[in-house]
């Protein structure tokens, strides 16, 4: 497993007084860059003497507040927002370079998620401290941003750069965890919530309210799950169900929770309106994804786009983000709809690209899906300082176990009932043990929890603390256990030492393709083609893919070569003026 | 300056019957495009039985109605936003193919802004008659919004590609008409205003509002400018010129905007505050722009971070927007900051990325930018129909004659002057008829105009109109006639037949290259080398940027070369989940 060749760079003992030269210009950069974030909050701090209008309520919150809603003039707002934006820029930056630096001199073996959550502690703490935490405020997404602009490239990305072959392979144990699972554990939290707020042990939920909240917190976080299965290298198998898993989940877990969330006004709700509601938003929301993607992949395989690389990328990258938009205007799931479209996508319309905007809509996808995930994990962090929290010690204690008892009602039975036809490729005892504790939930509750439904203020409060509690337990409970757990349980495949690759391989899983030799446990369904494999080899990918024809190759392979004499030939490096006139037009027409 | 030979493939005849058997599955898919967004309308119009709650008073460009404050429910917000959204995506992505077909088979002979207005005027129209105006409204930006992320990578990417050799040869004359320039065109429109307003032939401004006015109105579009000029081809001195000084001028026409906009509160201001200020203004952005790029550049330089192509490229995103928030933070001027940071990212921390971050983050801005800048256009279309106007007839005709005017009086006195400097290329006459007629406005100046200072409504709103009629007055009839002009006056290097590569390059002026064996005036310190330009090469380029030596090269011609090898041997097509497994870890560290 380490006999591949691009470990070679982290290994080598001799670069190391190399490293040490890099330090110092590393350390100032550093240096500028804490000083420039303090100029700019000691600068905020001077402009607004009188303090913020709504003084440490957090009013930041608050999704009935807009950007422009709060005090001041326009003019005051847009700098307050240019700030907070300019804060949390440099912040991710910062991020960026201490995950790189972690990863490059592996410092310490935690997962880069965590340091992005304490990183978050720290700045939200600094805010606190500095009283300034509204002027941050005006730059935190609401929920309706979280979900419009922050969490869809995360799940495109998951699903655009996924291996299909490996997803499908898994499909069906996969669809059997995040389906029958997820509505489990939803279903064991709420009823769980609900008995003990009857008890008079808890906070006192009413019925659909309790179930709304089980299935905001049954969402899985597939950010946070991936990002530490990635950091540490398991078992294909077990990657890609717990990937998988996570994924589907997350839909599934939106679905129930506007499902649960209607029924909460209304008074006497029929049983099969909930059913009726789940089955429409899910099957639509595909619906959407797939015509979506395919109107995409035809437009792009007969209009010859790729003459002109910058429209092509502007138009994938609006295809991209169609279904979302479009599941949302329905009334229906716009994350099971992105996802959709992201796997068909990758799929069908990517063939159709010229190789430029083929390796430019790839790491753009990639780095804004690495950016936005880096920022859920410092908001959580933030927002355990910054926001003026309802903690309900008795219900943040039985919400965590309730977590813990519903995730097991769910993988443990379901394994069992899976395992009767996984032929030889079992989910053993230490993978279903494994599978329990990844349970990790995320930004996506979270963001859910920022808009409870229901009118009543202190029922919202006490969700949103309670939730966040559940988030920054699993997180850094359970993910920064995991290592110890699968080092503990010896679970095959896992390798600590691979902390270098991890920040690429964290939105792709692709360091996992070094596992294919030594896969223990071959998959009864391989070799074998489903109905769909068949159905799409006939018919999809004829009518919407350009056939991977002999001249595509050559012009691609001249394209490259001719890029290749370029660069050779000793000149300057490549300017942003030269690459235009380099790539367009070089590809020839189809 | 047709040998140039990425022009075949328009002027192939023979591929005619090709493109005609490409039109079926264009035109099917088309009007798929068209009933989607159909649909949604209907769809969305449906679910608001009752009416839009401010129903035709158009609220969605009232900046003190943020995204969430207006009426209904969270949810059915969020449904309504989805649902903006989505008609604004289908509408971009119906421009692109618009665009991409009209480039292609030549239709018609309009500039491409021009259509997108149509577009938008069109789409207004539909939205109008169904009365959901409001729905769409939810999805415009405000000007906040504008501002932070319509205008920035526009002006970024302006920036970005600019050919800094020729942009410094013309840099004395851009400075001149764009600095000196731009405040003779203000005083004279604002105080040509208040003068008309005094004599009540006109609306009656105030004497700080009626210079607002004039620095608002001031600002020459670099987008509307760029687009038209690059559909034409132009002479190449003529080119920069115009593009420097458009791109230049927003700056300084939004640092005189709110330089003035501060006087209309103040009582009894000192002559010597709006210099002051403005003076603040434009250093400080161009200090901070120069900073954050000097600062990512030793990042990028001293960090092998190239290594891992992801994380570079969304550290690479982050610095080229620091600069701007950084100076709206600090109540700057982020334009000039975000101008400022393109030029140096491009020179000084371009050639440190890597190869694969080279390509992608230059197709990557490109394509955001192309979006954005389309994006405006179609808003400006759509805010004729949709926006409840209050025309001032008389101030309109005023408005567009002094619009005239005052660039007259900035260019033609200017021209004079500054060709005593020029040696033998001076500008001639039809030159300056040329700079003059090209005076577009566009996105910025109705941006400013939507939060109008002063607190009072009806001014406000007339200088809203006014200024929507100003900028399609100048995109429609001097953009469009702008072509008929050239023909007429028979400027050198003006040719009509370039249709087809005009998206690339009205980002880019990379067309311009093809000009350089026929140019008529070489410039006269051509050769010479300016101090700044010593001053880069001895300090600065040194310091700031990796060296381009051997190594690099090699590295990255074997990149190129696996890449021509891998596409040439036949395989499948690059899928997004073998792109990351190529690129990354195939950089060497350096």
């Amino acid at each position: 497993m380490d006999g591949d060749g691009r470990d070679e760079s982290m290994e080598d003992p001799g670069s190391w007084s190399q490293k040490r030269q890099a330090y110092l210009p590393v350390a100032i950069a550093f240096l500028a860059l804490v000083l420039f974030a303090l100029a700019l909050i000691i600068a905020t701090k001077g402009s607004r003497p009188s303090g913020c209008p709504s003084c440490n309520c957090a009013g930041e919150f608050d999704p009935d507040i807009g950007l422009l809603t709060q005090g001041g003039s326009e003019e005051e707002s847009q700098n307050e927002l240019g700030f907070g934006l300019a804060i949390f820029i440099m912040t991710l930056s910062f991020c960026i370079v201490a995950s790189f630096l972690i990863s490059e001199h592996s410092f310490f073996n935690l997962p880069d998620c965590l340091s992005y959550v304490f990183i978050g502690i720290m700045i939200g703490l600094i805010l606190r401290l500095s009283g300034i935490s509204a002027t941050a405020g005006y730059a935190l997404p609401n929920q309706e941003q979280f979900f419009l602009f922050i969490i869809p490239p995360i799940i495109f990305e998951a699903g655009y750069s996924l291996s299909k072959a490996d997803f499908f392979r898994q499909s069906g144990s996969i669809l059997v965890f995040a389906v029958v699972g997820t509505i489990i554990t939803a279903l064991f939290w709420g009823l769980g919530m609900y008995l003990l707020g009857t008890l008079a042990v808890s906070y006192k939920f009413r019925l659909w309210e309790a179930l709304t909240f089980g299935a905001l917190v049954s969402a899985v976080d597939p950010v946070a799950t991936l990002a530490i299965f990635n950091a540490l290298k398991v078992n294909r198998t077990l990657h890609y169900l717990v990937f998988g898993e996570s994924v589907v989940n997350d839909a599934v877990a939106i679905v129930l929770y506007h499902t649960f969330a209607q029924m909460i006004g209304s008074s006497r709700p029929h049983w099969y309106v909930p059913i009726f509601s789940f089955v429409y938003i899910f099957a639509g929301s595909v619906v959407i994804g797939v015509l979506t993607s395919a109107l995409a992949a035809l437009i792009l395989k007969h209009l010859s786009l790729s003459k002109q690389p910058t429209l092509e990328l502007a138009f994938y990258m609006l295809m991209a983000y169609v279904p979302y938009f479009m599941c949302e205007g329905f009334g229906m799931s716009g994350i099971m709809g992105i996802l959709t479209g992201g796997v068909l996508l990758a799929h069908y319309a990517h063939p159709n690209l010229s190789t430029v905007t083929q390796i430019s809509s790839n790491y753009c996808f990639k780095s804004i899906a690495y950016l936005t995930e880096t920022f859920v994990f410092v908001y959580l962090g933030t927002a355990l300082t910054t926001f003026n929290h309802s903690w309900d010690s008795a219900t943040v204690a039985f919400a965590i176990v309730l977590t813990l008892a519903s995730r097991a009602a769910n993988i443990f039975p379901l394994s069992r009932v899976v395992n009767k036809y996984r032929g030889n490729a079992k989910i053993d005892a230490k993978n279903q043990f494994i599978m329990w504790f990844s349970g990790l939930r995320g930004a996506i509750a979270f963001a859910l929890s920022l808009n409870f439904p229901g009118g009543n203020e202190v029922t919202r409060r006490v969700v949103i603390s309670t939730t966040l509690a559940i988030v920054l337990f699993t997180v850094i409970v359970l993910g920064g256990g995991t290592l110890p757990i699968l080092q503990l349980l010896r679970v095959e495949g896992a390798a600590t030492a691979s902390k270098n690759q991890k920040h690429v391989s964290h939105l792709e899983g692709r360091d996992m393709d070094t596992f294919a030799a030594g896969q223990e446990h071959p998959t009864p369904d391989e070799g074998r083609k489903g109905w769909l494999e068949r159905m799409d080899e006939i018919y999809f990918k004829p009518w919407l893919t350009n056939p991977a024809d002999a001249a595509n190759q050559r012009s691609t392979a001249a394209t490259f070569q001719r890029l290749a004499n370029l660069s050779g030939e000793g000149g300057e490096a490549l300017t942003p003026h030269h690459i235009g006139s380099m790539f367009d037009g070089l590809e020839e027409p189809m």
